[in-house]
């Protein structure tokens, strides 16, 4: 993008160059090839067309066109906007980007009142209104989204609100916990990713429109009113930050990049649950696929697809933040490189996120193998630690020494924890009675962590009841 | 970091491994050096200590622990401030991070009692606790650092709101600008970082302590008491996110990294700016380096540092996005390497904004040379053409070739605009009036462009009293 | 990509599911959304029709398959080759990829003999293959386009090397270098990008067919013969390994984003070279793009371009890098995500090093004023403390002294160094004679530096010859 | 870095600052924190007095110095390094740097003739050849350590060349293979890894003393000589050039996160193979960590941490190259920033290297337990297919098809496949015979994949005798 281009497209038909008769000589090809965006940015067009039409409200409004001229333009963005919905908006890479095909289109739908359009506007507010647009529309999309994922994440962990489950670290069982506790916890994670994305809308939500090439214009316009226009909370207050910024861009990809990660850990977790030693879910044929020769084989692929976009978003982050890196003001062509990453962080995250939601809704746990599942590995430990602080008064650590030589012996036995027979418990401490046992089972142990946010069932209903009335 | 050690400094100091009496070796000396990270979290000792505080008397005011006990814990813990402050605090290896150094140093201190203090806590959201409290901290530091230097920009951005400079895109001059405008710019960026830090701050201002291990604690402990002593909103609402949570740290390197790229834009406008060729601005002495062999040179050290430390902030967002990238919860050892990243990231930038602040508020410019660049490359072409679109009532895209013309004609006779005779200009256009050299001067064009955000001195000036009301 | 597909076209026709009778329901379409790669891989058709013909000329060679069935399917293949070449070949989505889309249209031409493809093969080990293959040869593109690269700034810097420019530290002049000098330093930088392109395409340049899924073939196959056929070295010695590895694609996209990053500091270089304040180069109208209004605009857009190229090089290693972190062998259809990156990473450097080797070749130095800049800031200075060395033993660090009082007093008096009276100089150090003055000038300065490698002209028109040499 | 600075140490003593006269001030307590970098670069002191060695014996060779200050130099650095060694040496923030520091202490032990040393070099060239010779040192052990790891694989894979576990794909079991074949599947990654780091350090090892500031040097010095001194293979040929490269450091960087990857795969899958649900192996007390409380844990804590410090690596490599993107030559400050990356990509390398060895050495293979997986999930079902075209001679579409309607009737009878009665293997296709049994156990279908590569154990013992020979 440059700042203005000059010729209008009859001149191009009549041979002239895009850029005006100083210049004799057309792009060279690689030229052409390098600087062209079209293919990119018309995902822009719908953008434009709206920017371009109230920015040619505000021009008649404040008297700096003429009310017909402003007619036949919006009539002819009209024209422009049914033909680009029907298929025959002739995109030409010769007009380099969506901003100069619009152009070129509406003079030849209207002639010479197009030319008017462009008065008190350069390319490079433009742009930058219909990146703003655009992106502030994907987050609006992407917050939809994720909410649908939670809402999915919530209705899973109410019906297994209380099914047992190992709780890991290190992917090694540790305590038992409820699977809707577990989904639970990703209701919170995106809960924060959508509070990233409303952030990040909110502080995008300036008006660009009016800072012209750079250095605002001599026309009086009306740059609150466009933004009114627009959806926008106000114009952006200095002109050359308005055609310059991107961080808008870095931020949402970055807020993106955060949330591709938690997708990626619920991921990962699914391909480990689904392979036949955990054998903890399974997902219905349309969300797997499979192998003729192994026909047993029901692979996790989207679960797979899912993990593996976190790295398209975070290569998005870096490819523009390198792009921005060491600037100088206002615009840079280097700044045209903002789209892609943009447009590709948002794909990947939208079809994360959508293939996440239909896992979610589709999995089928198998509770009973989880349950057994959440007793291995003497799991119950810290239990009968925290029974001995707690009834014998043994300061923790010491109660830690006792519950360690209780494993101990009865790993020796081949028992779990509560098959150890009293009397191998009071050998390690004598005060130990057998109510003990009653702490020893994972149902116990669950049902005991009734702290706030704990995997007590009671806890994961009440948090789900919170998080149900705070989505409805 | 893993769930919980076993052993009191005392039994280690008898011999027994770390790990318990189940271990029969010693961590190999290979597990021990990749293992260790006190060289790295003793940054969080003041944190460790809060917290600890925190959980030790809501502790004894829930009854879990008595009254004594707590007053020996949290004297031991002042004397452990004592001696961190003194330098004479024992940070050993072999206890392997901070939280283990400091109880085991609690136990030699206060003996038994300090066997109490981790009652209903363990490593895993003690840790959270610590990083959260240190990071919000951070946040406060960059966000005052960040208005420090609003302030220096605003300063002296009222002392030159009004002093001409050509305003670049793609690094050659467009049109006039004023460099009170062109430093407001980094203002409004500036003010956008503030913007992020703040809600990052907010959205991580979350207590995970009482999430213990992963699954919540089975004592009756308050965990809006330690939140609301810790200056928390509450309680984070899942155990298992609490301490399997690291999209906050993630938050402020992003944050940090979007920032260091808006000072690296100023810092590379400064190295250029610096030249011969530009000689816009001076540094003094000491924010420059020197060579005793080229004593003119005033090398721009800082600004280049500046320029450099963005790489650092963004490979530490990809160093910690990778580590969380596809973690099953709850925690997992990975994660340890989640402090380094935001460490550097923070150092980084606090060095920069420190930097920048110095150099905004030292630099000199050479405004009589800036103003004079100012009137390089007909850049009130523009004003010419908004003339006959204004005054003639020509299309936008008409007036463009008519000053395109004109523009063409000054450089065959080697004037400026301003210098062509009206009877070229009137070849060109019959219609243009000797009014139209009212417009053609930098001074003219920088005043003329009154639209809200634009550069104009009054524009200009009005923003800066927006901004000084806003920070006062 | 899954392991094996297992109906036949014939089959989907007839209202199968692409995965078999076990499977009920067909791909949810999220998961087509998700799972589809057609747009991207298509790419790849050439070499999946290269790789099916040399399995094909093996499996008949060892008697796996018959003569018949062989012919058959290498006229299906060429027909294949043929609609693509024409433009008429059928992608279809509902293929998922290149190798089944071409697979399913065999069928359609040839019936039966189709099915017998793929014995000993697997989709794992196709795509390995193809993959290979197709990076090869974008690294023997890459070098010849560099080897050009090489030539464009040997030509130039023939012509130039001599002439003198101001060589920057600090983006400060330091002292006079010649532009052919200047422009050899990028020869050096490129032909490490080619040894580092053809290290890559040396280490990838083995045959992974025959690996099949990914534990190797019971069908007699000779994977020598296909290697030998596809112009690999040798067959991987691994099965696993063969299927899972994606290091070659790393390194290449490593050796492009290097590459990437030499490429970024000539256009800098460009940029800031081009502005009114420097004017050391301009650029022909065809690589630059002017703006209607501003006629005297000649934006440096190509070189922006060139440098923003690097953003999105950096982040396709980042990209892929992420995919594979963490990834369990052997294949995972999280590396799916792998051509992405790596067709990105050579569009973005196929496009920079054309643009660049275009502006390296029509770029036109203004060798007077760059002249004239490099005796700018006692550039000599370091000439003068040399001869204070080498004539008057001085200690370097002595030298140093009286050379920065010499440019203090210069700087007093408004003169250059040559400038300074000689009793001036004296009464700094009385030994000087009137012969430092030969040494004073920026010709000489340069003349003299006749280290190997240095800047004189001999030594730059030695090195520009062995340069010639060694491409021709 | 600047390029030379000139005062001497005691000049400094004396009150000047370290600029020189000019300068009026001393840097700013700012300008000092962001400029000092003596606490990373220390590290460098064994090459800057190497490579200070080799400089003052060709100095004097060249009779550019007098030998007996060549002498007194000689004897001040040898002095030097005793006082390293010795720890000793007063490191000291004021002067910035190793370079600086080191000059400042040979000045105050031999006095004037330290003067004479910096003849004819710069901080420029002199820091390039330093970290050019620790970076050469650093691939030279990183070699060795890869080896070493290989070597471990090596014996690993010996003793299980034949042992069965399930190869996977998409974590689903596949195909039998032997754990040895896998195990050797990272031979052929880390060989390549060897490659990468080979390849780069032959690539650097030039020499770039004797480039002076930026232009080489009047001096007659002898960069052959310097450069065999110093093991380089030669000087590098272009003064601006080698003051202005870090690709070698990106190299060795892109080398090490490509090497780090691959270590993060095998510590991923040594995580999963851990856990009780898969419980494949076992790693010893000493390379695992517990928990006082959950005894029988093992948590892989050093599999986590190196699979983590692909994070650090890649972060390395995305700081540098933002540092290098779009620096003009020749050196700028920015490049200071080069040493933090590469040396936290070699030391987190050098953990995870070192850890990886251990483990891989420890770990402590339940054989029987692997061996029943490989059985699971109709694992041989492939060879039922192979076996259908080679004896029957299907097209392999069709043996697919039929070899899907065997297991769909196998896993309704609740058998495996070779548990099917043959009638019912008839029923499906009536030529089959009981021959077919023979193929459909593990054995016997990892016993069948002879082709070049596969996992037979013929041909895993094969390689490993090739392996052990190119190794030896």
């Amino acid at each position: 993008m440059t700042d203005r281009p000059e010729t209008t497209p009859q001149d191009e038909a009549k041979g002239q160059s895009l850029w005006g008769g100083r210049f004799s000589a057309k792009p060279a090809e690689i030229m052409q090839a390098i600087n062209v965006s079209i293919g990119v940015d018309q995902r822009l067009w719908r953008e434009d067309l709206t920017g371009s039409r109230a920015h040619c409200r505000m021009l008649a409004d404040q008297g700096i066109i003429a009310a017909p001229d402003a007619e036949a333009i919006l009539g002819g963005l009209d024209a422009i906007q049914a033909e680009i919905e029907a298929g025959t908006f002739p995109f030409r890479d010769a007009y380099e980007d969506i901003h100069m095909n619009v152009e070129a289109r509406l003079s030849e739908l209207i002639g010479e009142p197009s030319g008017r359009l462009h008065t008190a506007r350069s390319r490079n507010d433009q742009v930058a209104t219909d990146f703003r647009l655009w992106t502030r529309a994907a987050c609006d999309r992407t917050i939809d989204q994720l909410t649908g994922l939670q809402r999915a994440l919530l209705a899973r962990a109410e019906a297994h609100a209380g099914d047992l489950m190992p709780g890991f670290t290190h992917l090694q069982p540790a305590q038992p916990v409820t699977f809707g506790h577990h989904l639970m916890a990703y209701v919170e994670m995106i809960g924060r990713d959508v509070g990233r994305f409303t952030d990040a809308r909110a502080r995008l939500n300036e008006n660009p429109l009016g800072a012209a090439a750079l250095a605002g214009s001599p026309f009086p316009i009306d740059r609150h009113a466009t933004a009114k226009a627009l959806g926008f909370d106000g114009p952006m207050r200095n002109s050359l930050d308005a055609v310059s910024a991107r961080d808008f861009a870095l931020e949402v990809i970055a807020a993106a990049s955060i949330c591709a990660g938690h997708l990626s850990r619920l991921a990962e977790e699914i391909v480990i649950w689904m392979t036949p030693q955990f054998g903890f879910v399974t997902l219905p044929d349309d969300l797997t696929t499979g192998s003729s020769i192994m026909p047993q084989k029901r692979n996790p692929d989207a679960a797979e697809l899912v993990r593996a976009k976190t790295g398209r978003v975070m290569g998005a982050f870096i490819a523009l933040s390198t792009v921005m890196k060491g600037l100088p003001l206002a615009y840079s062509k280097d700044m045209q490189e903002d789209k892609p990453p943009v447009f590709e962080a948002f794909d990947a995250l939208d079809l994360a996120v959508g293939a996440m939601t239909a896992m979610v809704a589709a999995l089928k746990p198998d509770t009973a193998r989880m349950a057994e599942a959440a007793g291995y590995g003497f799991s119950t430990a810290t239990d009968l630690a925290d029974w001995l602080v707690r009834e014998l008064n043994l300061p923790f650590r010491k109660a830690h020494h006792v519950t360690g030589a209780a494993v101990k012996q009865a790993e020796a036995l081949g028992v779990d924890l509560a098959g150890l027979p009293l009397e191998e418990l009071q050998k390690l401490e004598a005060g130990i009675t057998a109510d003990v046992y009653k702490v020893l089972t994972p149902e116990a142990s669950c049902a005991s962590r009734q702290s706030f946010g704990g995997t007590a069932p009671e806890q994961v209903r009440a948090r789900i009841a919170e998080w149900k009335e705070r989505l409805s």
